[in-house]
């Protein structure tokens, strides 16, 4: 079969049913539009099948389970979240009259793809709007590619029956960070090298420093400044976690006269790469985050029911589920007020007070532009932070909105106090 | 010694160092005033010392050892969280250049209080500014007087060293429903009674029933429209949880010429009962909540401080250690959406898929009224929902913000989008 054989016709087609092209699917079907997914996989993607969320399943089964050297319980655990959430977006996408066409796609032409949807057995599509949603792929470490074995990305890992006596993990990354606190949890003697000088390098400092205690705190030997290469031989198992790439491997994307960098896709703000092609999710610039996806998705799913919709997210949070949790949102350099945890009667009946609240703020107008915390409950807590800064919220408008007692939420309003120079339960910065 | 002896001019005279009151002394103090504080105990009052901190205190413990009958490890760590606490208010106060005064004070005069601070000792003080914080006391229930041992209320059922075998509760407010929820974790046989006809009558209905609902999963008998007093007889132990009322005990407040109602001070928005006279706190109309205590004291250390503060509170949240966490904000009667916590990737792999996101909007506006939660950490999550109250947000406005995943805060923004009946994650209630 060739290109120009029996195609059929779709009003809008997506590449990709991760948390961009599902979500994507669903809304624009939601906006009248008659949407074809495909997808080679199971939908949910990197994100749900083998990224957040058995990563953080596994971080909070290592929490409760400390010392448990044999992960069978937790795979069995896992594939019955898996399998109910992936159950659950099938459902929501066949109520929605999203058609579902398993295989994989490349472009045939500039209106056209085709998708092998068995053995020697292919179909032809003719979109009127395309979206390309097919994400990204985990980066190897130079000299020392995944075997599949020992070596491994954080995927296969997330998929072991046991935990390994020794583990290297190779990397700096939230990835690296919670595989590296998970493990040395469940007894692994982990460690965790990077050539960058901090974990977590495009974090705040102040977080990179906490990331670092806590997974020393655990028992991890972290290595900074050093070469990754170098721990890979003597680890029972190796972990590299070395970033993402996108992933627009065989999609022909010259068939239909589209472009790629080396970053992913450059979008404009309504998704669209051409008038008719959009791109969401990984596959395009920017942070691989499953929440920037589905912002993404929404986004696109509301510009292919016409609406006038656009992508305007001045806040990306990011969290990592590591000891403690930790979340960031926003700028990381200007004025800034740091609450230590331990002024919190919430934190103290804890046992938790290691962590803080920083806020980074605009001293002319108060302004709050960015936020980084740790803390138990961090990954919740970095919530009102961000729709502070979503909101254009002062320092002020945090101070004195009524933070209910005793919660780690008070830390903002507290934090904020202290930026505006009169603590209540630490002593003022400038006394 | 009788009025009229010698007397030492203070500047602002505090009466009770709780929440409010130490809150007020440091803000004062920050603003230029002379703070002279008077307490009869401990600083920190009730929350601090016998409220919610022992009470959230032993609701985290009785998670973390369900069964746990002996309560000895509980009260030594309670009494070490609370002398840490009590300490840090103390040394903040001092810091702060606050004197504290130990002792019961009583109003002889307009401008005159008498404090006795030993046997047979008394010290007169002439204030220029005087606020009253003397807090509040935990009523009784008719015909079964607290008897100090087996009939207790809240403050002394948190000082037990045992577990009983049975344990009657007569309450439906948030502290009754903490305590039986954390008896029944440590094994108490729990019954929880009520006149009313639903537990937390004065939260969302949704959120008694979540109460409900979660603790009878724990076993304990709820009685609702029965007569509390029904239960006293059969029970080990009985705790009896009725409200409490304003403690002006003593204050003689008639000799400066001041008036209290039933439900305590009607102050105005400057916490001024008269143009040197303040009250703050429980003392207050209003809920006896920590946090509106706090926000008082600051407005109160504010105005005495000649700045333009107010209290402009629009929303107070609330809530409740229980199971799940119970949280309630604003507004529970207008157009709602509920989005079910099963629709969260976050609460899946938690396996606590039980409760729920409610938001209450304005249909025209789409302007967040009220939000009522039950999840895993739903006391922070209300934190955010606050702010939203506070500033005007719209339901839009939590929609276009980017919500971490996976995280429970990412129920705010389901929820918002099942509002605007575009759901993602559920299927739309007008389908």
């Amino acid at each position: 079969m060739v290109a120009g054989d029996k195609s059929d016709p779709v009003d809008v087609l997506i590449l990709g049913g991760g948390p961009a092209g599902y979500v994507c699917a669903i809304r624009a079907a939601q906006n009248g539009r008659q949407v074809t997914l495909v997808e080679r996989g199971r939908v949910g993607g990197v994100c749900l099948n083998e990224g957040c969320i058995p990563s953080k399943h596994l971080a909070l089964f290592a929490a409760a389970h400390p010392g448990c050297r044999d992960l069978a319980e937790f795979q069995t655990s896992r594939t019955a979240a898996v399998d109910k959430l992936v159950g659950g977006v099938s459902s929501l996408l066949k109520a929605a009259g999203v058609a579902i066409i398993q295989g994989s796609a490349w472009f045939v032409g500039q209106t056209r793809v085709c998708v092998e949807v068995g053995e020697e057995s292919v179909r032809y599509f003719d979109f009127k709007d395309v979206v390309i949603a097919t994400g990204s792929l985990a980066l190897p470490m130079d000299g020392h590619p995944f075997d599949g074995e020992r070596v491994v990305g954080p995927r296969e890992a997330l998929a072991w029956m046991s935990v390994p006596e020794t583990l290297a993990i190779a990397g700096d990354d939230y990835i690296a960070v919670e595989l590296a606190v998970a493990f040395a949890r469940l007894g692994s003697r982990v460690t965790l090298t990077s050539a960058a000088d901090r974990l977590l390098p495009d974090f705040d400092p102040d977080l990179s420093a906490a990331a670092d205690r806590g997974a020393r705190s655990l028992g991890v030997e972290v290595a900074l400044a050093a070469n990754p290469a170098s721990i890979v031989e003597d680890a029972e198992r190796v972990i590299v976690s070395g970033g993402r790439r996108p992933n627009v491997d065989g999609l022909h994307l010259s068939a239909a006269g589209i472009a790629v960098g080396v970053e992913g896709f450059r979008v404009d703000r309504q998704m669209r790469l051409d008038r008719h092609v959009f791109a969401i999710g990984d596959v395009t610039e920017g942070l691989p985050l499953a929440h920037r996806s589905t912002m993404q998705g929404r986004v696109a799913g509301d510009v292919l029911g016409g609406k006038p919709a656009a992508m305007d997210v001045r806040a990306l949070p990011r969290v990592v589920y590591a000891e403690p949790e930790l979340a960031g949102v926003g700028a990381t350099e200007g004025d800034s007020a740091k609450l230590p945890l331990a002024a919190l009667g919430r934190a103290v009946i804890d046992g938790s007070t290691a962590g803080f609240v920083k806020l980074v703020f605009d001293k002319g107008s108060g302004v709050i532009t960015g936020a980084h915390i740790a803390a138990p409950r961090a990954t919740d807590l970095i919530g009102e932070m961000t729709l502070a800064i979503e909101m254009g919220a002062t320092l002020e408008d945090v101070a004195l909105t009524a933070h209910a007692h005793p919660t780690f939420a008070e830390g903002a309003l507290e934090a904020a106090e202290l930026a505006l120079g009169r603590p209540i339960h630490v002593r003022s910065l400038r006394r």
